[in-house]
């Protein structure tokens, strides 16, 4: 295989490092495969160019373009994932080990289009919760948005999952409207440098949204300022050297962070030997450790058993990790590759080492040399085990980040609890219970600790995706020595990348801001009936009064034998007075609903093809037998998907013939061109 | 006035400080009024005491138990107001200052009251967001959930509203199940001990919830961890160094910072004098220069006006600034008081004299001595103008703390946005138009920059909070300079002290642990209709499963006349086999509810009281004449009140013949004992 010389993409160049260029060697041959370097960029020059070109750019974009983008950005990195596959053998990765990465990584690309185009409007502003009253008369009201940060994210990854790594903080940025500058670990920066080549290509993203650091980030820190992000993935020793940097603090740069991690799994009181959920356990901890050869940081350090079933766990799992078949990952059979360079394998037996001075190896031999694959980063999936594990600090601060876990047993809940928190805070927490109590002991009493708890049992073990899976929907991150930041999470996400502002002002002004009616804002009317009207023409605020209509004894009476609602407060007169809310009979909440829709719709066909829910109804003022109904419906916000066809929500108020409010509710419809 | 020996309260004792106390001055008078220190504390068995005490036995309450604790202090402050008001003369505070710190402080604690019975469960795990899906068969799903920390919440505050700034940081927190260590600024810390002690003395607080330190922190940093929060309110040279602790990266402490803000004002362009907007602005920035003599972190320090305005702007100014009456906050007439302190005095001539070297004084002097008043800390309100904004940084950068403000021309809407954004950051912003289009452009230019924008008009000022308010609804923080941290922002700054984890399970695991039943969970049923049984004894996933029920053609014709709703899929057979959606005429949704209830409803007297709402309404699949439906409707969640009232959550799904979903939605009703 010949060298590839890796290039940066800075200011929408392919352009090689000047001089310095760091050799990258196979994780499986030892032999050099690449040479990546990134002296000579002027780092100043990328962000201003992000900030300049790029920002703007994205920022013209709606949620729904970038959305878009997005699943364009996943087709073409679908569409040439063999390329990928063929270089992430070179990472010790198997097939399996590179799906993760590679079709993962689109996977959550597709997840965060798809997340975007169904929960964020087709607009550039993302209103936040509820409008908030802020004064009596309701002329003053308080409304959250988020806008788009102004600056750059810049993302610095992990050597693990180049691909994934890259794109699952892409997506949420891109999504959100802020261009990217990327910097991937050297080890493996050859499969990111593939990924952006195929994203470039693809020839979707707007100039300056994505520029690509393949090595030091020289003097970049020192030109962040607060409209960036510095979303960091690796050791908590580089973390904390970043967040300290003076530039941080200062100017209160976001800073995200995914650092170490001693997840733990547990196995509830309740899975004895015997019991679906021990096997489940067994087969977790196994798969996690030797899945991407145990360096996910989501994978399982510590797993712990009640003490009177710790040996039969170590059994168990001894079992199971003699059958693992390592070698050249793309050798038919094999079940787990390498790890990711020499240094890794130089680290996992120095952190291996350390660990023994605590815990004995009960399964695998750290230093055993593979015949053939002398220059590979081959290691053997390592078990370890205390018995003492409130003395034994290293097996809950120390990571071998490759096939290594250490066993350990628990008295009871409450020291089971403790000893997963004495973790620092992980990303991943999984619990083996059939028991719905030890669930909720465990959440109410590790919750704090854990960015993740996975509650396995029998009846969600076939369709799990597993203890180390992080999913787009899911947030991703834990507090304490795991970074404290949160990645993903759907929409959560999204928002690391934009500022959340409170806006306060008159109804009006903060309906044509945020591009939502809000209570209290003006509600024009005209002379064509809104359904009548195509989305485009439907402005915010445009509103139907309808004429008023007496709701009658005999209609309720009719309404109540015809539905088969016959409850008390509508028939029984006497009944009804004693009840606290109502001072008679009154007309059914749905007769309101129905008689609204009698009042309202426009009957012809037209651009509203159906009624799809209805949401926030809430009865206000009872409406008795005699008094009559009026409804203003108007235009709460449209969302046009495509050629015009989309939905549209309408606000609804319903006044008796005082004009007290009756019921107010959101109307969804269906609309066509 | 005999000098006040402040004590600490530790450990749920009162203590004071063994030596090296530090003497506080009267603002208006100089004399020595207190004297404090916190010497001798053991800051790591205080850190203890809240974790081991305090902690637990605010996790034990609920939500609901926290929200009336809060009640119950606020009423504890207003009753003793007056010893209060009393206090906060002496730091120079007129009544409507004392006011805003006081009673802003107390309605503070009845807000997050209020919204935590609202919005909260009256449980002890908060759900956030909605289920996801994350297998097919529906067997494993995903759930956010929040949890309360399990550490410490340390609020250093700032000098400026020594009530209102540690209240609005404590509702929060103890809402969340979180106990605080208070360290207020040492010039009013007398007024936070005073009201310290007023809660104290209430006698609702667990033991170990809330803790003092009248003093240096001392080595308190240095004993924080994972599940701890540092919320620091002062000057930005503080926060960063507080930042830069090492613990606070390498235990990723949560740290929250407001700290300085160059807040702008901006008249816009339609604002030209002789319009409502040109009066409110002038008087809304020389209250912010006035009010607490401008020692607001939100006060305006940067007031913008179209060039051609500027004259007019400094003219309506100064006139408005010379009414102002400066003196004892206690004299009848008087509407600014002191500075806090003597050093405050300083620091303000400091600044000033800095800002004066690239902007001119144009109303104030700043080195004026008042006769009779010589040891107070009293200064004239300074207003500056500059007509080069972009040469004189100084006015983007310095802050005089005090009643000091510079006036700037900008040239357009770009130039505006450009010297708002220039303050790098901000708490909040002001803007002065009647002109919507102008309000997008600001926001969507600006919204980045600033953690609130008030935009202020005709319609809404009579009702307005003004450009200086924080509001427990509303987020109060700023990116940048402004520190990047939020606060309360209603439930928002609630979840500020709990840890966010993404569950992964079964269904049925899931709902018991959030104790609300979610899609896919058990569904056991009963003898008992679940209209007959209290609030108590209904059971998360208790399910009605009833008979099923055929829709005619006649049924739906029927409908359609009595209701008056003739939409022509329901009517018409070839119009509605033309629309997208329907194979022929259907049922109307209003229709499917109605007869919904008349299948689940127990009409006799009850338990239940009424309906008051639906949310989530969601119609899947269309019924056709001739099509069945049956109801199945499960207890979602309950949420008892007091004395067994209530509410509950209904999960309804309607289902055709084929079992196929039909509608979905959230059923809310009243329930009695």
């Amino acid at each position: 295989m010949k060298t590839l010389k890796l290039l940066n993409y800075a200011a929408d160049q392919w352009v090689a490092g000047d001089g310095g260029l760091a050799e990258v060697h196979s994780a499986v041959t030892g032999e050099v495969i690449a040479e990546t370097g990134s002296s000579g960029l002027d780092f100043k020059a990328m962000l201003d160019h992000a900030r300049n070109v790029g920002g703007p750019a994205l920022r013209a974009m709606t949620f729904h373009d970038r959305a878009w983008m997005l699943k364009a950005l996943a087709q073409a990195v679908m569409a040439r994932k063999e390329e990928l596959y063929e270089l992430s053998y070179n990472s010790g990765a198997t097939r399996t080990d590179g799906w993760i990465d590679i079709e993962g990584g689109a996977g959550t690309l597709f997840s965060f289009s798809s997340k975007g185009r169904r929960e964020l409007p087709n607009g550039r502003i993302l209103v936040d919760g509820a409008m908030e009253p802020l004064s009596k008369g309701g002329s003053f009201v308080g409304q959250h948005v988020f806008t788009p940060l102004q600056g750059v994210a810049v993302h610095i990854n992990a050597f693990n999952f180049p691909v994934w790594g890259m794109l699952e903080k892409l997506g949420p940025t891109l999504l959100a409207g802020v261009p990217a500058i990327v910097k991937p670990a050297s080890a493996t920066g050859y499969l990111a440098e593939a990924c952006v080549r195929i994203m470039i290509e693809a020839d979707v993203l707007p100039k300056g949204a994505l520029q690509l650091i393949m090595g030091g980030v020289g003097d970049l820190m020192d030109h962040l300022t607060l409209q960036d992000v510095v979303s960091f993935t690796g050791s908590a020793q580089t973390a904390m050297k970043l967040q300290s940097h003076p530039v941080i603090a200062r100017e209160s740069v976001r800073f995200i962070a995914e650092r170490d991690s001693l997840n733990a799994s547990i196995l509830g009181p309740d899975a004895a030997p015997g019991t679906p959920e021990f096997d489940l356990f067994i087969k977790e901890v196994a798969r996690e450790m030797t899945v991407k050869a145990g360096q996910k940081c989501t994978a399982i350090r510590r797993a712990m058993a009640p003490a009177e079933h710790l040996d039969a766990v170590q059994d168990a799992l001894s079992a199971r990790l003699a059958k693992v078949k390592i070698g050249d990952p793309r050798e038919e059979g094999v079940t787990m590759g390498a790890l990711a360079s020499a240094r890794q394998l130089r680290d996992v037996r120095e952190q291996i080492g350390k660990l023994h001075k605590q815990a004995r190896i009960v399964s695998g031999n750290p230093d055993h040399v593979f015949p053939g694959h002398e220059k590979g980063a081959f290691i053997e999936p390592v078990l370890l085990r205390t018995d003492t594990p409130w003395t034994a600090d290293a097996v809950h601060d120390i990571e071998a980040f490759g096939p290594v876990s250490t066993i350990m047993p628990y008295k009871d809940m409450e020291d089971a609890i403790a000893l997963a928190n004495r973790g620092m805070g992980s990303l991943a927490l999984s619990l083996f219970t059939f028991d719905a109590r030890v669930a909720e002991e465990f959440v109410l009493g590790s919750g704090a600790y854990h960015g993740r708890m996975m509650i396995l049992d029998r009846t969600s073990a076939k369709e799990s995706t597993g203890h180390g899976s992080p999913l787009p929907v899911l947030v991703h991150g834990g507090p304490g020595r795991a970074g404290g930041g949160e990645e993903m999470g759907g929409i959560r996400g999204v928002t690391h990348y934009m500022q959340r502002t409170a806006l306060q002002g008159s109804p009006e002004v903060l309906s044509k801001v945020a591009h939502q009616w809000l209570p209290g804002a003006d509600k024009p009317t005209g002379d064509v009936h809104p359904f009548r009207k195509r989305i485009s023409e439907l402005e915010v605020g445009y509103t139907l009064k309808t004429h008023s209509r007496t709701v009658t004894l005999e209609d309720v009476e009719h309404f109540a034998h015809f539905t088969g609602d016959t409850f008390y407060a509508h028939m029984d007169e006497e009944a009804a007075k004693a009840n606290p809310i109502f001072d008679g009979r009154v007309a059914h909440g749905y007769l309101i609903l129905s008689f609204a829709a009698g009042l309202f719709v426009e009957p012809a066909p037209g651009p509203v093809l159906a009624n799809t829910g209805l949401d926030n109804l809430r009865f206000v003022t009872p409406l008795y037998p005699g008094d009559s109904m009026r409804v203003e419906l108007t235009v709460k916000s449209t969302k046009l998907r495509n050629e015009e066809m989309g939905e549209v929500r309408w606000a609804v108020y319903v006044f008796n013939q005082k004009d007290e409010v009756v019921a107010t509710y959101d109307l969804l419809t269906m609309n066509a061109p």
